[in-house]
């Protein structure tokens, strides 16, 4: 494929072992461009979700800029995920210390210089909170006539996994959230509903043990992954949106309006999604369901094969 | 069994299809002694729940004594489901009009003499908006003493059928429901997540009609309800509180923390329930997570098999 | 004055200091004819609340049947005010331990029968929180239509006395609150924005003290009131309710829309006046913006002169 | 005084009637050094707010940089108040359209830079809504350090003038006054309170406008703000923070907790000011409680007359 023709991507994460994953798989796919990585506190804090993208960068040998973004949600304090992602996030495997620094720029600085100066329109792909997009959105409004969409990963269209109703990333900063949610631009959202759907499982990560240099790597992180439980199956979050972006047919979506509960203290950060129509409100978010769990599945081994 | 030893429940009911299930069954128990049914604005309109209640125990020759209770949630405003069961809330048999009448004590003074004057402790069974046992409980909290338990219809754990979160008995009255799930007394909660375990199909409606009066008569509803969507499959939620209270063992539960929310536009109704214990406080639900299927259905349709 | 030509009123109250004050004058006032006073958890629990009532009737030798109501909030928790009141509410003078008896009759069934048999309208007096008034007009509705109005201590057009934005009876049952001022009823709003502007002074004290029996009664609480303030002034926001029945003329007012805040912890309990219309809201209440300072308190003198 | 001893602030404002006479005083004070204007919607469009500061500047021959800020509210759509300021913002008078041109730099990174090259700490006058400030302290929480302290205008300890309870700025965004009072920085309120106490008359007007040239041009807009209510005296509000940097000891002042609503409809935006220490929270914010009248008044046309 040539250059011009693949489709150009930012990513904004704050890995993580399953934002690792992400990470590998849109840097080696051959019909994407990764024009930009930028960070956000999240799993772990700002400083170390930067030092890990760099890390992965350097492990992948590619010249990918990193741009660090913002140390806090924008209204609430950060209650990290370390339990899950280990101190570091990304526990398991023994790193180089990179070598590469992040941009001068703030990622939203660097955002929009990629956004604006690109000749075709740019697709976000966050998979933290939407702290950096929120922000992006808000102080360069401009960009937005040159995204072609937002893929995040959040939400849910059931119950959440920091609170009862709460997803990760978007009650980390659901006025964040919100704020994306109403920007008017396209968005899909790949949330908790995905990952039910495609667990990965002891002999799946022994496929991808085997597969390269990545794959060691990616089972190294998986052992240490939610406290070691492989054996019950991993969730693969942030996987199903670059998925979603290079092979958006696996997936069921549906159109609807989506809000993100920032008021109260109870449901703060639920996805209400209106599958059903009952108010009536105009479609802003196109929702994925479910996932063809035996295609995604291949795929994600297949895409992981085409890594170093 | 000795009518002392009967179990003694009351009914808060909005019939409602589904209730006239739920009510046949309990009267017809032999384990039960059903003291007192009350009504309240759900489904319908008070008075047409009144009157609907009168019709069921006056074509079941039963002697139970009716109370009207409130005719509006506390703070909300009544939006009834009649497009669910029909203008009257019992469309599609024609009833004969009941020469029984209400007593003149509202709903809650005849539950709270109901109850005091009980030698032993009544077990509570809302299957409708829970503002009648709200206002029980506030005007009359001595009655806490001599209450078993209250197994109500109601809630969910994941989304709801009224508003994307919210349950339609809980969503119709959200304050009595907070109300309710503070009280610190007893609570047995049969949700949204049992309907779609046990849905009841043309064939089961089939062998229904087949048993006696009772059931040639719940046939009769069971076309109109839902706008008669039978071939779909129907949920019978009305009737896991009955089958709670007479064969617990059936059902997979959980105690857990229950909360309402009140505040927010977006989620207001929605039941959130800390299956995970995220919060780390105390339980004061049994959420009822699944029932046996194929149990279930069989018992449902023995239990209608007893009545007349 | 003919006793079939009096006003007839039923006092909803929490004795209470400033409540003993309002309850003497509406006694001994010869226009009126309190027909009843049920008493509400407010300034001490509803037992000392009832107590304290039932010793006053009895200290000004008066019929005035006593009922209990609730003993909390509708959803809160109660949060007393006895650091103003005293530990009993009454605390400054030695009342005898009262021989009448509160009704067999709860509060709400108590006013339910006084409004549904009187043959002319009766006036409510809530001076407490609004916790039985809204169970009230909850469970027996059909009493709206022999209710002349109700004027009522609490709320303020701006800030709060038991949180930033919170009155305390508004700030005690918000819930309960938002039910009476959605209620449709004519409701006359005496509030904070009335307590500054008429102060009761030492040498006011001072004169009351001299008048009669009453008097001398009502100088021993207040010097007990508010931790011994009186030389600072004491606010007698309950004077402002019976004022009010008794001359309206002495009070600026204006109609316009009141809502109470009852989802947002920072706010709850805050009556939100919409005086310059700024949500072009029908107008729900009658707001008591001022009153003529000397007037009220001439007439406050001469009122507790009337009584023994 | 040596330029170097001047105190540095930048102004963020939405020009604006009152805006225009802090900007004139805050630019000809001799004590004070104007590094950055920054604009941002609010009594107009940003377009608009832009364009009257650079006339404003040229009006006054300043080379003062302007930099455009945002254009909407973190989270809510911008309701302007072009019925106060007319259409322009500056209704009233005929200034030049200006040569003077914006910063290519946004808003944010313009403070960023002033505020991390300056050798001295920065003040921060935010009269507008507090979108702006909230967006740089998000972005670049590195400032913090190099500013003095943040004094606005906007808020209230009582009512509001949007909404029944919300100040104009405030209740335009109150997401991001939200992030700046907990941002722990340093902050000045300087809100509805005093405005009432400092009413410019038409004598005052009719002053002002033989001073010089600016008092000219301020005159005229006075004759159309808000309505032409002239005569009804002029409330100087965003004088009030440019006064309280020159000479706080004008004002009564006290240190407490401040929150501010952002989850209820009803009262979003209201500041709630816990001048009574109801919460035992710690101390965010010094609110200007009142002025001394006079001495303002006085202050005020001596600060006009120092303009050309």
């Amino acid at each position: 494929m040539n250059a011009l023709d693949k489709r150009k991507i930012i990513i904004d994460t704050d890995p993580g072992i399953d934002d690792a994953v992400a990470i590998a798989i849109a840097l080696f796919d051959e019909t994407l461009d990764v024009k930009l990585i930028t960070t956000v506190a999240g799993n772990v804090d700002v400083e170390k979700t930067t030092n890990n993208a760099l890390k992965l960068v350097e492990f992948f040998g590619k010249d990918v800029p990193v741009a660090k973004g913002v140390k806090k949600p924008l209204v609430l304090e950060l209650e990290d995920a370390s339990e899950i992602h280990g101190k570091s996030g990304l526990d398991g495997y023994e790193f180089k210390e990179p070598s590469r620094k992040p941009l001068e720029d703030k990622a939203i600085l660097a955002m929009k210089k990629v956004i604006m100066e690109s000749d075709s329109p740019i697709t976000l792909m966050p998979i933290g909170p939407l702290t950096n997009i929120a922000l992006l959105l808000s102080v360069y409004p401009e960009v937005k006539g040159n995204i072609q969409e937002i893929v995040l990963m959040g939400g849910s269209t059931t119950r959440g996994n920091k609170t009862p109703m709460g997803e990760f990333n978007m009650a980390t900063d659901p006025e964040a959230a919100d704020i994306v949610f109403r920007s008017g631009l396209s968005i899909v959202m790949c949330g908790l509903d995905l990952g039910e759907n495609a667990l990965l499982y002891k002999e799946d990560s022994e496929r991808i043990r085997r597969l390269n240099k990545t794959g060691d790597m990616i089972y190294s992180l998986f052992k240490h992954y939610r406290g070691g439980s492989l054996h019950k199956g991993l969730k693969m979050y942030d996987s199903f949106a670059i998925a979603y972006i290079v092979e958006p047919e696996m997936f069921k979506t549906q159109d609807c309006y989506v809000a993100v509960e920032t008021s109260s203290p109870l449901t703060k950060g639920c996805t209400v999604v209106d599958l059903n129509n009952y108010w009536g409100k105009k479609s802003n978010v196109k929702v994925c369901l479910g996932v063809d769990e035996d295609r995604f599945k291949e795929w994600l081994i297949n895409a992981i094969a085409k890594c170093i």
